[in-house]
């Protein structure tokens, strides 16, 4: 009997090749997996074309809601942002695909799982450790770190098995694209001085090209989770497809950063995130709110590790694990609504409230309400001074 | 022979009450400091002001150039951003002001100084922690501290007394100004549900009244301090100036906070800081791109830990001077130029270069002149997952 | 009908003078509480003087097994040890008290609590936290830091209310003593440059007159519990009470420093804490065996203010709360056996096991059975090395 | 002309073997280099084995100053304890050496250098880091990285070579030894439960064997290093000897411990470092004394990160850089002297003073002198105590 892989199929070139590369390398059974995480396409004909190529049996599974609830809004609760400008949206789809390459892996008594990835970015990484932790007898086979096809070589090798090779010029950019997010890459982007070129961007508009007028949009929180927009419950689908538009629209949701890989290079890269954006805003505005200021600094260490975590594919790590359990003990305070102006690209937190707020009107007015014991700020400082004035009284005399 | 005091004088209301009220309660003499550090008001008639009303001096210093080079622009390698948006300009101002306080002191053999600072600020803790660690045995005077009188009674006293009160309405702000920013607070933005009215803003234009077309600046950073604009080499004033103006009138530079004050209240700020917040924009992107990855991290939490002890008054504290070194210690190497777009309250980097730009094409590219070692990538995997795959290895099967 | 105030009473002098003083200065009833936590007296005859000085009522609680299972094993977990060397046995005990004082107050109408605290110490802060925390609205009277009686005046005041004064000299020390140790300050303690006299320890004997045989203890830990001692299981005071016996005997557990106080001042500190020492050690080294490397090196942040936190009173606060969440998530894996040796003062791991041990004799051994996969280590350091390897060439041939 | 290769040479079978394998599979000729740095070993037969085994050149340099001033001092300064054990005597020579070896691969036009590492250690990546950052395009043979010989294999070899082989039975451990300390690991060791066999330890005698006296010992710091011992001033050598010999002879600076490995491996291992153990116990509880609390706690991730560095090999890197100066900053603060009682394997400290002491004995005194202001700690209490009371507050009664 053959042996089965399962492949992560995305129904593009590469991993269409890999079917028949894989088939006649391993001599094995391909099984493809294609999942919709909300990256914009009809999945019905991927999975046609993956049987077309020869896979023996092509999976289809929506896992929009589990992507949203079990991953994107996890992160969300840590703020995630990876060195201040990515919020992840591949890197948190990564595990989600690979937990289910193992789970099919295991259903269908496959020896093996599959990705496109090429052997210098970051999503190998985050596939690989996944899948070996999970099941580290399954072997990881990933053609396009193992061929050497150039470009030609591998369209030639296409045309020679009856695989369809996309007509026209290719894009110049590389694109991953979820509910989360749009990453862009490779091409004009790689030239570091240079304005990103407007074709690169798709979600999120030109805020020249923006409405006139600002938009206002509310969200609310409840248990550290977005559960309605604009006063409007809805599901998280609904609500991130709603606010990627209503954002986007508005021109918010951009970024161009040179980022650090794991895998020790600096590359560039072009994001558009426009409900990520806008509920990281939103949500880091709550915390100030309710979080008491002990908590909400130490928690940025939290939220660095948990963003740093992601972006190096340790999702499924008893470290990562605790992280969530730290915001766990606290997440039924972050509730409340947090007000959102969104105008040409620009996007302001104007109003919050929450029934935990911990902003007392009485205790920080400069009005005639205010109920702060004023002559404590006295013996305060006197002891909160006292260290440094004795550090200064014994460096006799030395410039400090 | 009476007391000597040397008051901070700003010319308002309050501290010219106190220059008569420290002559009363204290049967003292009372010499005003008054400071150019870029607040936008004619220092002459101030310090005629403070004659008038009773100081025996009144003393004026232009510390524009140290308030920018040996404060804000210390603060701006590390990011200078308390809670993710007060660039810190009403703080770095501070203990400055107050070093010049204990050096008059000293000049003029006064016993005590005196600010007025309220009970419930931050800004009677950065006074009086610098004041302390400089010269504990100076006694420390701080009327709106220590008197009880009502706005009301103020006035009364004001005027049994000739000191002129301003006339009209009270602006229903509590403004403070620099060169680095505007902090605004109380009065309608104590309501922390609403968006703050218009008239709160001065540096920067409501977003919607910014010009139609983008406007791209160039900034130039040298061993870590900005000394150019587009192009042109310019003294810190000028330059901070100047982008004031250009960030300002393009909308770039507000925000809107709940924050956590030192002495443990939260309360609603609103700032304006229109060159602060491009300069760390552009900073920070500078860094990710001549600064390797280990130390790019780890100094999120030098600068962090920067901005907390700055917010906190202790400018003047080994431990802040100790973080001076270590950002000094790579600070030739923070040299290059950022371009930022700005357009309708919208910042964006668009493209940066540097002399030391650890950005390398041949290795980033996924074009021809890729050179990296792509069979490294397996095994670095395989030794970075060897942790989490024995942690699950030894778990008995339990979910992870 | 008179306040009542509920004191906690230890049976000393200060809180004897303080059941009258408090009955005199705010004309109230006193309520006694004093619990047993291990500190080596009866109770009763305290309970006794406490009615006999006054107290309308006086209350004794038997608290040993919560303060070991809510409070010292909790801090165990996180490997309790403020500044290297303090187990924190005072600073455990003072929130389990204060809210004990909170229930009673509540329980008998009280509007009021009061403790024995200076106003220079830590425990006053420990103590006012989370009363101040639990029960915003009682007042709190501290008749050691209000009253400004001399000890003279104290033992006059005493001798005048018929309050038993305890005859002999008094002990140069001030002492606290619990399950998890004891704490020797004042008087020959305060000068740094001395070691301190033999009489000032009480559970562990001089390393000089210790055995001159070692022992060895093997503590057993359950989801991150003690819960065994040399193959017997025991409950928590047994556990705690036969090690600090073993260990003391042995010489193990004295610690000498110079500790920062919350309050801004440096002291001297002498501690004993046979226990705890022990029981530490042997967490650590039970975690370094279970735990993956970076969930081990992270834990260090959590641990440390952790100790940090219970040390300046925020036993109960939402951070210490999410840290001990962080902990609980993977508890379950801190399970196995340390063996240690007790020798003269010294304390050694000498070998240990767990059903999580991460330790893998064929990944580890040089032997014959070696299964890491030696090829992946070149691939490792070519990735690893590269961010250096850039930054060293970009740097212009400038030493490094 | 052949290509040479500068081999670090030890004068053991291994490096004996690479000499003619070197010769052999890379055509190349062999420049020795050994490198004394007190592992106790006469230098100059090792020179001459080297020769006679074929070396066209064979060097010798007595590194031990520069090893100890500019490495494991500054390493001191860090309290250099990697997982609260090691104190990285390997990790810190590595960086060393290997910077030598590159040094004398540009001085004799070498185009590669050579170590005797295996696959799974941690030396190779300090070795090859540190090649790799100073000198990236030379080669790096490794050996015992590269053959596939049995251990039976390589003394055919050595024989059919006339490479002296070693005779009786060879040790069961492997062994690193320099003047900061000696790693014991394999063999019996690789037994975790088990205490390692006396016949391992060389430097420390077993405490049961150490004197029935204590000893007292009194190191003395200038700037951040020790400089005398028993105030007699010594160089670095003289000084780390000494106390190598004291403390060892009585039992101290034995430790025991599982590692985490860089390479993602957990081993067991054996150390013994008597100076080092004494010196950063007694540099600690200096920095205890003359820095304040917010530096003294924040030293410690910076202390945690800078073992981790080292223990990573990345000594030449830009943030360990950082971290000096970091240190630098403070590092004339850190002067003084410590008393430390040494007995049986038990290492006190017993003393201490500074001209730097922040000790205020009128401040930390509960008697007479005492210049504590008590009244301030009751505002201090107050703010502190402000949000955990409104955190409360505002939680609507659920249980905290």
């Amino acid at each position: 009997m053959k042996k089965k892989v399962v492949l992560a199929y995305s129904g593009g070139l590469d991993t269409s090749v890999a079917i028949k590369w894989l088939q006649e390398k391993y001599d094995s059974e391909v099984i493809t997996l294609t999942v919709d995480i909300g990256q914009g396409e009809e999945i019905e004909p991927i999975v046609e074309k993956a049987r077309n190529v020869g896979a023996i049996k092509a999976i289809a599974l929506d896992l929009r809601r589990e992507f949203l609830t079990d991953y994107a809004f996890k992160a969300l609760r840590a703020n995630c942002t990876y060195e201040y400008n990515y919020h992840l949206s591949a890197a948190l789809s990564r595990p989600l695909i690979a937990s289910y390459l193992v789970k099919l892996a295991k259903e269908n008594n496959a020896s093996a799982v599959s990705h496109g990835c090429t052997a210098k970015g970051n999503d190998q990484v985050r596939f690989d450790l996944t899948i070996k932790t999970l099941k580290e007898d399954l072997a990881i086979w990933a053609p396009m770190r193992e061929w050497v096809m150039t470009r030609e070589e591998e369209i030639d090798y296409a045309q020679r098995n009856n695989i369809p090779v996309p007509v026209g010029k290719k894009s110049p950019f590389s694109i991953d694209l979820n509910l989360w997010g749009r990453s862009i890459e490779a091409g004009p982007i790689e030239d570091i001085e240079k304005e990103p070129p407007e074709e690169a961007f798709q979600l999120v508009v030109s805020p020249e090209k923006a409405p006139d007028r600002p938009e206002y949009v509310e969200i609310e929180f409840e248990n550290n989770v977005p559960v309605g927009l604009n006063s409007n419950r809805m599901n998280p689908e609904d609500l991130v497809e709603r606010l990627n538009k209503i954002a986007g629209s508005h021109g918010v949701g951009r970024s161009d950063m040179v980022e650090n890989r794991l895998v020790g290079i600096k590359t560039r890269e072009v994001y558009e995130a426009p409900a990520a954006t806008v509920l990281v805003k939103a949500h880091r505005d709550l915390e100030s709110l309710v979080l008491p200021r002990d908590l909400f600094h130490f928690k940025s260490l939290i939220d660095e590790k948990y963003s740093c975590l992601i972006y190096d594919g340790l999702w499924f790590s008893p470290l990562k694990k605790a992280l969530d359990s730290f915001i766990d003990s606290f997440s039924e305070r972050v509730t409340g609504k947090v007000k959102i102006k969104l105008f040409k690209g620009n996007l302001t937190v104007v109003g919050r409230s929450s029934p935990f707020s911990m902003y007392q009107h009485d205790l920080a007015t400069y009005g005639q309400n205010d109920s702060f014991l004023h002559n404590s700020a006295v013996g305060f400082i006197d002891i909160f001074s006292l260290p440094n004035r004795v550090y200064h009284r014994v460096g006799h005399g030395k410039k400090f």
